[in-house]
């Protein structure tokens, strides 16, 4: 298992491209993406649980309710959620692109994000479709562009790794910034992999995954109405398909974990106004589901994110959002560690603050990626959760979104 | 039942003060309240439900464990929460009101506010006994002004009202700015009262009336290890002692509820940073546990409150809150309606946006107390919740509290 430059293009079989169409205003923002799989895919996805749901995302389940895709459109600029005509344009997005690249339109997903509530005008994709086909490529960087809101980077990465015998390729592209709480899905993530997989086995491996990486990754606490995890398996490596749970399963598996570990990582440390990347691992937990609650409850509270753009070890607000998680955990047993390149510092054991050095803490915290590293001594369990500090950017970028 | 001036010594046979001791370096804050009531109270009190738990709560949970109280005595500062000495430093505290007062220590209540995981010192507390006994009076302010942290004013109110013909009075002080987002009961409110009510009855009013006022306050999302709130009853109006449910009870809880929906006002709207106190209700619903939390997300997510600090009408995340919530809600029948005392705007009906004036919508979010109006069309049921808005200053206040 290897990471490879790439990302939604490093399997054989694939190509991608991002425009500028003109639904946003900013003409040096992208706000169209395609991606194509040259044969039909296994196609397996996750969506978010806000029961306010995106018209795209109810489209789209329809359209790989078979199993199979060979196509991805993503708008950025604007939801389609909350309008009364949303089903309509989404589909009117699949036919566009149905008739581009001559597939059928129920083999395209579809996905739109933006702003809630303001009708999505058709005509710029429309005239930016010839454009958008003309310019597909084995370059993915101009389609993690294109799908971009209030992210300051595109977020792509991609494996390298091995079943049969056969060299497999899984990559993805992600956005994300705000509205960062995903229940179930995440914000838009679009994976391809050229590893043969059948789609019980992809929906499978990606709804197992999730609970452990998007699922664990919070920057605001606001579960967003179009979060989707939309993963292709073209099958061109070549390897004999998976179709049941085993060695070339588990590395399947492992293989999208290490895209969507990276891919959560990128999210989280590009949060909304962001300055640092938080990362919080919870062992000795006496069960998964006790220290997964205790890892996202200290990476959602609002107290622990302001210490931490302030860069001040006040490990009590640490403490604190654990005890209120709702996790069943023995406080007088927790031990705290704040870690970084800078080194790692033992600021409370017992569930009492120790004597520490606040010169090392400070030099700790001030860098860009901060390990929070709780040990419950109360068992074997582990679960680690991403997020990042609370800063006045956060504040101005959300204050005024719309105008 | 009118308001009245006044707060916790607007009851009959209530004293109060509050000086600055030296627990906090600026010596223009207050730092130690006390308040006694002349003749031994009906004690009943609930605390916060976050397993780490400050000492004093669990050393006034045994002092009113008998139903009995006469002084309260509270410190800002430091809160005595998570040092292994918290227990003995709480009782000694009690020790020494005992001591002042000529009272049995076990009828104290003890409080301590500020930050967590630092060893209190007893002695400016030691040292300022004297003062804070000799500074008694039927003056409440002193007393409200000392319990506060990164609160910017001092909350106090108090109501009259009769039982049998007996005039009766109610009336307490509260801090709270920060980490304020009880779950059970809330940052620090002391309510006395002159009505004679048995400590069982008030207990029952007391725990009815939280899960309508102060659970439904949030201004961070973080659930406080030292939440309390206390209330002592002398008796001294001379009603008959209310000792079952009836009409003076109902009374009785009329009168709290309307001190205890002013406090969660002043506490929203002096939430750490805010600019403006909101206040959502939900009505329509199927049933009060649906518009609890309905109306609690909202309140706590944090794009809507970023919004509303930007006066940005962005109803799409409050439907977007509503979504997640977890409450049962049919979102293509929510109505939300924009108020405040500049006027009222229809923003969404039926689910989906409508045209609205983004003049009018402006003028009437740029008003310090926002009414976030939501009708689910789905039943009867109706509850209200309060925050603030998300500001630059949240996050410097908590950027750098402890340095």
């Amino acid at each position: 298992m290897k990471i490879i430059q790439g990302g939604v293009t490093a399997a054989k079989g694939f190509q991608a491209s991002g425009i500028h169409a003109g639904i946003r205003k900013n003409k040096s923002k992208k706000d169209l993406a395609l991606i194509v799989s040259e044969v039909p895919a296994q196609a397996a996805a996750v969506y978010t649980t806000n029961l306010v749901k995106g018209a795209p995302l109810s489209v789209t389940k329809e359209n790989i309710s078979n199993g199979i895709a060979k196509a991805v459109i993503c708008n950025s600029g604007n939801a389609n959620t909350c309008n009364a005509n949303g089903i309509e344009v989404a589909k009117e997005m699949c036919s566009m692109v149905g008739k581009a690249l001559n597939i059928d339109p129920a083999d395209v997903v579809v996905a739109s994000t933006g702003v809630i509530g303001q009708p999505l005008d058709l005509e710029p994709i429309a005239n930016g479709m010839d454009a958008l086909v003309a310019s597909l490529s084995a370059d993915g960087y101009p389609a993690a562009e294109a799908i971009m809101t209030t992210d300051t980077k595109p977020k792509e990465v991609a494996v390298e790794f091995e079943i049969d015998g056969k060299v497999c390729h899984l990559g993805g592209i992600a956005k994300g910034s705000g509205m960062i709480h995903p229940n179930m899905a995440t914000m838009l993530v679009f994976l391809t992999t050229d590893c043969a997989i059948d789609s019980k086995m992809l929906q499978k491996a990606l709804s197992n995954d999730v609970q452990n990486t998007f699922n664990m990754t919070s920057v605001d606490g606001d579960t967003s109405t179009n979060d989707m995890v939309v993963v292709l398996a073209n099958g061109l490596a070549g390897n004999t398909p998976i179709i049941a749970e085993g060695a070339a399963f588990d590395t399947f598996m492992k293989a999208l974990n290490t895209v969507t570990v990276a891919l959560c990582q990128m999210i989280a440390g590009d949060g909304e106004g962001a300055t640092k990347m938080l990362e919080c691992t919870v062992c000795g937990a006496a069960d998964l589901q006790t220290a997964k609650t205790a890892a996202k409850s200290v990476i959602c509270s609002s107290l622990t994110k302001a210490a931490m753009f302030g860069a001040d070890a006040n490990w009590g607000r640490v403490l604190c959002a654990i005890g209120y998680s709702g996790a069943k955990v023995d406080v007088s047993k927790v031990e705290l560690h704040f870690a970084s390149k800078a080194g790692k510092i033992l600021v409370c054991e017992n569930g009492t603050g120790v004597e520490f050095s606040e010169d090392l803490a400070k030099k700790i915290l001030l860098e860009d990626e901060i390990e929070i590293l709780i040990d419950l001594h109360s068992g074997d369990a582990k679960a680690t959760a991403w997020g990042c500090d609370l800063t006045y950017d956060y504040v101005k970028i959300n204050g005024d979104y719309r105008t």
